[in-house]
């Protein structure tokens, strides 16, 4: 590794570093889209203001055609010479109709255009996360539909606690990736004001209307305070919170599959689509895509740190150092993304075991708190109390080395008399997790209501049917 | 430093370590008052739904009537062997009503208990939060409402860019800190559904009511899983995120300050209130509070990077980990709460110096944008030719080291000869800021207005009048 | 939660706002026997350098004399109007010895104070947990020596690999924490610089010697530059690294130990000391320590992310935000103190379960490398040839349902006709293991040595013996 | 932004999901030149141990010799389809040599490697940054040389509290750098061990000679336990860590010269090299590369966090996880280079404004310490006397709107009569800066050997002539 700054790339001098550091064209291109749709609609304000000529006003918009045919088929050429985005296309349509490219900017500054165009980028963002956590879910109910009667342990601690059934498990997440697409629209909603229009800092003296920009851009209405339009990044802060909490979330579920597949848990199997093998030791079958899954979190929570630290301190308005918000928002798009892709990809692939999984539920007195509900319902024994005789109940059974669903009536009865055979009808792990049909509990028709309802509440009338 | 840990402080063996990491009444006691809350939901309901008997309720409801005294007038003893205030609170019930205590726990478990109170707490501590913000909004519209027509200079880079009212610079705090209001709103909407009935983990086989419970306590609806419910704290990262935003917006007003109060900037002082002095240097006034809570920033950074810690890669359900979120959203309200009233203390005390920021204003040729939208509008000019036109007359300006209002106007027509002597009326500061009328721009009618939309759209009924 | 702000706490106007959050007294009185001891070296210099008088010299440590003990018996009241260690200290002299007090602070500033005392603190945090660390170290080599000859299966991915013994798989660790003591040592070795003399930040005119006072307090040399000298704190963020290392050292550890005490593990059980078990599950025994060092990783994260947060950025020289730093140090200090001794408990409280853990290590076909490796020694094939080889050989195995030591010679001459019964050397599991005896592997005879040269390497000697 | 999941990139199933989250050739390729070498060496001992002939040896040799020149000429063709560095080159090897590239494989697996090839990544990594830290120093020890006597305010809470020399101040990160270097080196001895022999993870039966690969690699000795050597990444956290803190000192320094660079201080100005210009605003220098320095700390901040996340609480030994690691460091690695490069270039660009450095010094009272010093030093007042005589002679000074060296003598005999005319030598910013010649304190002639000094401590010869 030679050094590369004495040597090599800064070799010219100062001006390469300075160039090298400043420039932003090899990350901001994927503004490109973003940045000529917000140039078409100043640019129809300023004809509808009177500001520009219809002719200048048409000249542009069809110089903005053809770089938005460029942009799409990829043919656009980005010069670093020209640093950014916004100035490689201005720069571009200058060439295309000369003159009246000059008059584009009037009334805008690089300060607002960039603004504009990373909200409309994220907002573009959440909106495919949006879908993209609608078919995880979609695929998490579909296997919870199926595994709606498939009994498993339920862990706390990582102990078996209480038998519940697979469905009502993968639903949990369900749940989590709800709340997860609630965040990411509370953050579309609240970045969905249009900067455009706040000059470089202070607004202009231009008679222009903001709220027809705002409204041809989509955007619920103009920010309403140019310095805060300029300075402001909580829309990025924001999107790398819930991208946060929605790794966090991926990385919970991809740390049980790694469990689950392991050969102690045995839950489930992957086939080679989602996971490495190894053709000397054949029943290895490294479940890579979830590991990598659990560790992306790490990257994401890097880039909100990231962010949080550029921002943490800045005296208004813009300081250069906000363009390091977009590789941070970007790569962690791109992370969650490919991370939902491969937990989507992991559900449909996992094969349930369920034998395996209801052997572990039977062991370990799971319906310890089934024995322990039943005397209090029945008997009216104070729940407390009813805790302590399950306890010796429990303790007779272990040292007779058998479940409690075997241990002889009369065992039971030389603890707490009044017990009866009705007792056996509350301990298997089938009837302990059929019993809990509380809202919320994990009894199988429980899942299947909660599974129609999740259907309802999170899909699109066309992913339903 | 002696050790700890083979002389004193664990030297009973093993078992105190162990009561050392585990017991949290240290810091759980915070909870003490949701608690109680939340076990007179459970019994009522119990009662409603015939699981145990109105008598037993009412004694429960009694105990509990007794404890809550207890708790507001700080005479509740809690004791470390009790390990959490769960467990302080039931014992001292039972100690108050002896056996019908017992029955109060039937269908519930300490999974749901906790999730429960902790999420009431967190809602509390949003509203508490969201008032010190609208106070905090409210002095800062008062601020801005005097020095509406405060000319000051706006920067970028740290560089004076464009003149800008002081009003307009306060006001853009306003709107960050509106954000922050909404960003906690949308974590408490996201939060108010209640764990209440998840039990351990898999729901209850006893005919509770969850919707009831869930009423009682002011919850929008019972959580959809209970496995779910037991294992979530997103409501807590929520929380964590909506606090670091907030605290990097207090740290980049911090930093304005302590900058504005140097003697090189000159633009505020503070009162003896909100700094500290030198008894040798009476001109040096310490921004002590402004650096706190700049520097206060990292702690909330650091409470939101150890709760996002703690629960990536956590299987479901409860893990004793968990036990570390409570802690970490202390500190941050309690900071949180420090800084906000550091902060609208400052804005109250805080003595722009109008002369100051005006004069740095008026340096540097900061109307030059003022100039070149001129030529566009006036004489119809393409933007990015009367940019270059202006650059050659401030270069003119520059020689002649006079400010653009004091060049001749030979001089403005030797570079461009359509420019006339109402060029002039652009020129000044005060001029340049109050041509800045676009919605969302700098003028001091703006700013006025910006205010009597602000007090509409952030202020109560009682504190706008 | 009624408002602190405006109601009780700071009633009494902003002046009760700003001493809330600029007193420190309530943790930086951790100081106190540093700010003593900084206080007699630097007197001791002043006298030797004849800054001050032999007889103010010695009044002063009598006083200092007097407060050292009230501080050992923890009779110092320290007082919140006094708002630091140091000033509290200042005015107990001042109250027992009058006059000469006030010639203490000559050629001394608050700010090189703070600085040396906490260099102190930090440095002897150091040496406290060299001393746990060590300890840990000696537990498990201990252990390690026990189970030298312990077969489990050793996991990559969490899918069993190969055959490892368990001694070995605990060496491992001894290993990281060796590392960690050696990160700690390089942060002491660095932070070992005085500040004191550097003044507020200039230095001084008075004639000290820093080589002196630097003596006096064991650094090794005084720092160089006065105003790095009390605007570093880069010794705080190396303790805090080598911290968050550590922790996740211990954090690995301890969630193998959830993983081993699982009933599907089953690896390991432990004792009522290191768990909470449950009166109705008796088989119920929850990690919970293991948990607590798991999550605790994600505080002493979040205080390295705080203090780096706090220092980006800041201008020279002392800014208030550095106030930060202390509670930081603390909590991360206290933090690994607990965790090491509930680790070092749980090393020593946990009972193995040999038989679970070669069971486990004899599934999977985890000797196919030691056969691939014999097909290469013995018969000269290459070894990705050999890797072809027992696949198909596995594959056999497999369709046959035994292991590979079961499996027929003649089965296997189908695939490979020149293999020869020899290979049955080493197809069991403690062949496997007891064949890996290149340095480092895990060889039983390798783990008896590499405890011998890790007692060696790692423990005094007293320790050792 | 059409999802990329569902419509095109994973459209050839899950199969393609795996692959683009498993593959990583796009980035370890930049091991490539390590992972020959690891090879290279290994070989040797293979041969040397007659473990394989030594025709194959050189064969192999031969093969490895030409895909070096291939990598070093940037002809070296790597696919996806062969996921990583490892596969590709030793794929490129079984084509060109045939048979014998099967060999090279023996007694080694890819965890052993791909540790054994980062951490010679990162070790030269390490040597690279401190050459560019060394230059950074001597450009700004000849910095500090040439403004060993310009006289500047030294700045607590950004209040000027007493003049120092620019020399000096420049000298401090002089010292931070230092530290930088030696957390550097403590870094790179840590992580000079040998993981190579470790094998998957259990070290191998083969008779292989694990300290020959060691010294062969220009490592210290092979690392003491397999499962250690495999799963460990603390040599890329230290790596981060140490990267952390220098991103730390750069940020600082940015933020001075953001600072520094503003109209309002005035003390230094870039050309046009490191600074963004504006032609409207010709006095506008936005000094955007020092920005960039000082956000960029966010990013280093993040790679730590990241990779912190992700070993934190992972189980022995190689888990997919680890994959995250390299990307980390690299990014991390190339931000720095540029910070570097920056920096340096800034320290010799910018051109310090000795006469508002002055002018601002010598503006507050500066010297006021000066004064009480005197006082204490020349007429015996116990300083803490002198401090509170100071304050009232300044007092005075404010009031008649003077400096201290322009107040009369008679009014400071009002304070204190004994006081001489001989004070007013110790009254000038220049006297004052002068008069600190403690070790380490601000006097330009204390400048001049601490540049010395610095020079002999930090340069290598040829450097320092």
């Amino acid at each position: 590794m030679t050094s590369k700054i004495w040597g090599g790339r800064f070799s010219a001098g100062p001006s390469s570093v300075m160039e090298e550091i400043n420039v932003s064209i090899a990350f901001d291109q994927r503004l490109a889209k973003q940045d000529v749709r917000g140039s078409r609609a100043h640019c129809a304000m300023l004809v509808a203001q009177g500001i520009i000529s219809k002719d200048d006003g048409e000249a542009i918009q069809g110089g903005l055609t053809r770089i938005e045919k460029d942009i799409a088929g990829g043919t656009m050429h980005f010069r670093r010479a020209l640093e950014d985005v916004h100035m490689n296309i201005e720069s571009r349509l200058s060439d295309l109709i000369g003159l009246p490219a000059g008059r584009l900017h009037t009334a805008r500054s690089r300060n607002d255009q960039v603004a504009t165009d990373f909200r409309m980028w994220v907002r573009a963002a959440i909106d495919t996360l949006d879908e993209e956590l609608e078919k995880l879910q979609s695929v998490l109910m579909d296997k919870a539909e199926s595994e709606a009667a498939t009994i498993m342990p339920g862990f706390t601690h990582l102990q078996a606690a209480q038998p519940v059934t697979f469905g009502h498990h993968l639903m949990a997440y369900v749940e989590m990736f709800g709340r997860d697409r609630s965040r990411f629209k509370d953050a579309r909603a609240r970045l969905n004001e249009c900067p455009l229009g706040a000059g470089a800092i202070a607004g202009t003296s231009f008679p222009i209307d903001r709220h027809l920009t705002a409204e041809k851009l989509d955007f619920d209405r103009p920010m309403a305070n140019s310095m805060d339009a300029v300075s402001d990044r909580d829309f990025a802060i924001d999107f790398l919170a819930a991208a946060a909490v929605l790794a966090t979330h991926m990385s919970r579920l991809a740390e049980e599959m790694v469990l689950w597949a392991s050969a102690q848990f045995g839950f489930i199997a992957f086939t080679d689509a989602f996971s490495t093998g190894s053709s000397m030791m054949p029943q290895k079958r490294n479940p890579d895509a979830a590991e990598l899954v659990r560790g992306k979190a790490g990257r994401v929570f890097g880039a909100l740190t990231t962010l949080l630290t550029v921002m943490k301190g800045l005296p208004l308005t813009y300081s250069k150092d906000m363009q390091e918000d977009k590789e941070a928002v970007f790569g962690a798009f791109d992370t969650l993304e490919l991370c939902l892709a491969a937990t989507t990809g992991m559900i449909v692939d996992m094969k349930p075991r369920r034998d395996r999984m209801k052997a572990s539920a039977s062991a370990g007195f799971t319906t310890a708190t089934d024995l322990a509900d039943w005397v209090t319902r029945v008997l009216g024994v104070p729940f407390r109390e009813s805790h302590h005789i399950t306890g010796r109940i429990v303790a007779l059974a272990e040292q007779k080395g058998c479940g409690l669903a075997q241990l002889p009536l009369a065992d039971m009865q030389s603890v707490e008399p009044r017990i009866t055979q009705d007792v056996f009808n509350v301990l298997t792990v089938e009837a302990s997790a059929a019993s809990r049909t509380s809202f919320g509990g994990t009894a199988p028709a429980n899942v299947i209501a909660a599974v129609a309802s999740g259907r309802e509440r999170f899909l699109k009338k066309g992913r339903k049917s």
